[in-house]
């Protein structure tokens, strides 16, 4: 295990985290809230410390670097960031323990949004842009940002392929061009673009600039952390459905949007996984909207609603403007379904993913074929090209494990006595990355009320989510830390 | 596919469907039942008239008969005779709804247990006998059975095979001996034994010989139907644990039977299977009695009553001595999982049994091996031996298949208003063969309230799960049907 070069990567992580702490500290300040920016002011000295400290004890590493690095090395950078990341909220006394701070920041860079906060509305600015910054960073991805700026040794290329597939969502990572470094780039740089756009179509619906930031923060990276306690409801229609078609973009393959800029827009129109995705959100709009057509005054609000909450769940974004805890139970177990599949890989989104749910049912398909017909050989095709076999297998063991890790928790989290509702949702929320789950977790309850061995759990569900399992399984695994 | 032959062993099931109506017509004229023996001898000439009719219609067949055909036909003979062995039941006027006779009656077959009946103790003996025997019938296998004591068309052993797959549970059929035929007779003489030994110690206990027989049919075949509203919780402790032993052993896949009675006892004490399940009942019974004891007034009553309710859950038999119901949530979730789980490949017993659980957790363990080190073959062992790559491929195909026709039941049925918790336990204890659920068809409950759909999609729930998802699935695939 190339130790050094794990040592150095995560002190890079500490420095950007303590330069991206300076925005909220200049925030604080300029919002006159002295004990936050001091909060901010001792973190990024202290992460920033952290960072030399580390720097100087790993030295000068070696190239060596295999796949078990990459995935060790991002599963480090997650906890140490969230880690660093909780001091500033921790510091700032507007969190009481520091598990809460955990809690919250972990939900923030993994994008869940899921909170412990009573009431978000007495946060101040400098915590508030924060937890939805880091929403911001963890969508697209930590390592993805420092491959995109930082040329760490020259040649780069050898183990960011390693980084950037393990934490890229997806059961296949797909490079847009061939060197990664541009990949990541031309990501990032679409990804700001579509930021900037949200941002300033938000302005002109009439939110203030600030609430503006921060909902854009937490769309594009479909986390949902938001700066009012009833998340999206008190906003007008026209800021509803803005989030509800950003949402939704955000959680579209960012490959399609790469294409559409070469003018590829056949590949486009004709992407299965894009096709799979709208259609499950028109049909649970139509379904949601005739289940709960009664309850508002006309047809148009239903629609609205059952629009966004479908987008929100779907993208695992987590924004609320209804309180669907108080929908039928067909609407809730629809609603923890869309949880589990989630939006497209190579979004921002969580969940199996909408390519996953794909492949999984076309190999269930060719599984019955199989029985049927045990001597034909039939591959299984997305967009026409037949898919690796590898990727077949990995997609349904992943699934395995996905159940199996959920299953797991909920074991654990019901030692808490809430309902069993409550703590099958909390684990669905979490792991896939939504935030509001439902009863006491539900749209406008949270999380403060668990235990701090089931916020553990929790946190390790959102980056088990978040980082699709293996980096932060492979962290508990006796052989990873074998030697060789 | 050769419907002909198909034909001719569906006939040959609706015989035997009617032959064994006869003890239950016996009894109900021993009990001077008239309506009951009444339905039983009409329902005994309708069945037998309509497979005589369906001999006629497919006259001589050839003897073609492959994989397709197997499945296709063990699918259609569940169907078939849990349609006709409905007739009794509702032609008595005990079930006043066709569709709750054949609920009540696929439940038995498939050894579920689940029940639409309001007062089992107002039943007749003649309908009780009938339920409780279909749970017998159906534990070791309807087709089995078949093969066990008819020679069809001389040499049978080209698709006993196709079929005996088919019908048994477990990630791989292993014959007892090289010929299928006397692999299946050795089994029902295992099966018969057991079973004659049940009721000797049952009525040892105080039992009446009918509660008895009926009991140990339901023990037997993990079904769970029993004579009394409360199960077995007013019988005496002796005949409780009684029945938790019996349950356990049935459980038990019968090749270790098999091998104890060859001596090959070090087989049968390092079987990786059996320690997995005994380990599961240890684990969760001494969890429940943690859970429970302060409810009860002794300690020793708690186990009991905890080891009871983990023999019933993981063998799928769903008798009842305490209302779990009531039990903490934690435990609830255990329950929930431990129905998952099911008993041993090759017993009586339903779930996605502890052989699968095992290989699921050993793939799952490789994966992450494989992650750390890609350029490393590795092969799964259980007992020592090397795992067949596609036995493991199509275990975590079947967890995925099981997963997701869950969550697409748990969506239908969730439209009937329950809760969630009702809805989600109601799919659970029919498709692992359990019975009691929790809430509305929790162990106080039934399934009485729930619409015509959901009962149809508990009745097609309960055969998947009997049959392990493909026999059902391929008669809804057009390419069973198609013409090759």
């Amino acid at each position: 295990m190339n130790y050094k070069m794990i040592g150095r990567i995560n002190a890079l992580i500490l420095y950007i985290a303590a330069i991206f702490m300076l925005p909220a500290l200049l925030i604080s300040l300029f919002c006159r809230e002295s004990r936050t920016a001091g909060a901010f002011g001792v973190s990024m000295l202290v992460t920033a410390a952290a960072a030399s400290l580390l720097m100087l004890l790993c030295g000068k590493a070696q190239k060596r670097f295999y796949a078990r690095e990459g995935l060790v090395c991002v599963g480090l950078c997650w906890i140490v960031i969230s880690l660093f990341g909780a001091l500033p909220l921790y510091l700032s006394g507007e969190f009481p323990a520091y598990i809460d701070a955990l809690f919250e920041i972990t939900s923030g860079f993994t994008t869940t949004g899921a909170s412990v906060c009573l009431n978000v509305e007495e946060l101040s600015r400098g915590v508030l842009y924060w937890r939805s910054f880091s929403h911001w960073l963890g969508g697209m991805g930590v390592l993805v940002f420092v491959l995109a700026i930082i040329p760490i040794n020259g040649k780069t290329d050898g183990f960011s392929v390693h980084l950037l597939r393990a934490e890229s969502p997806g059961p296949d990572t797909s490079k847009l061009v061939p060197r990664m470094r541009q990949t990541a780039a031309i990501s990032y740089l679409i990804y700001i673009v579509l930021t900037v756009l949200d941002v300033v179509v938000l302005c002109i619906g009439g939110m203030p600039f600030f609430d503006a930031l921060c909902t854009a923060f937490g769309t594009a990276g479909t986390g949902g952390f938001g700066t009012r306690a009833d998340s999206i409801a008190s906003f007008n229609p026209f800021i509803q459905n803005t989030c509800t078609v950003f949402m939704l973009l955000f959680g579209v393959n960012f490959t399609c949007y790469f294409l559409a800029l070469r003018r590829q827009f056949k590949a486009v129109l004709f992407d299965e996984e894009l096709r799979f995705y709208l259609g499950e959100f028109a049909l649970a709009t139509i379904l949601f909207s005739v289940l709960i057509y009664r309850t508002y005054p006309t047809l148009g609000e239903a629609i609205r609603h059952s629009a966004f909450t479908t987008s929100s769940i779907m993208t695992t974004t987590g924004f609320v403007t209804a309180d669907f805890d108080k929908w039928p139970t067909l609407a809730k177990a629809a609603l923890l379904l869309l949880m589990l599949g989630g939006a497209c890989a190579g979004s921002t989104g969580g969940g199996i993913k909408a390519r996953r749910s794909l492949i999984l049912i076309k190999s269930l398909r060719r599984n019955v074929h199989q029985y049927l017909h045990p001597n034909r050989v039939q591959s299984i095709r997305v967009n026409g090209k037949p898919l690796d076999e590898t990727v077949v297998r990995n997609t349904n063991i992943f699934f395995t494990a996905y159940i199996l890790i959920i299953a797991a928790s909920f074991l654990v989290i019901s030692a808490d006595r809430f309902s069993l509702t409550t703590s099958f949702a909390s684990v669905m929320a979490c792991i896939n990355n939504i935030g509001p789950g439902l009863e006491v977790c539900g749209p406008i309850g949270n999380y403060a009320a668990f235990s701090v061995v089931s916020k553990v759990v929790l946190i390790l569900d959102m980056l088990i989510g978040r980082l699709e399992i293996f980096p932060i399984l492979v962290l508990f695994s006796r052989s990873t830390w074998k030697r060789l």
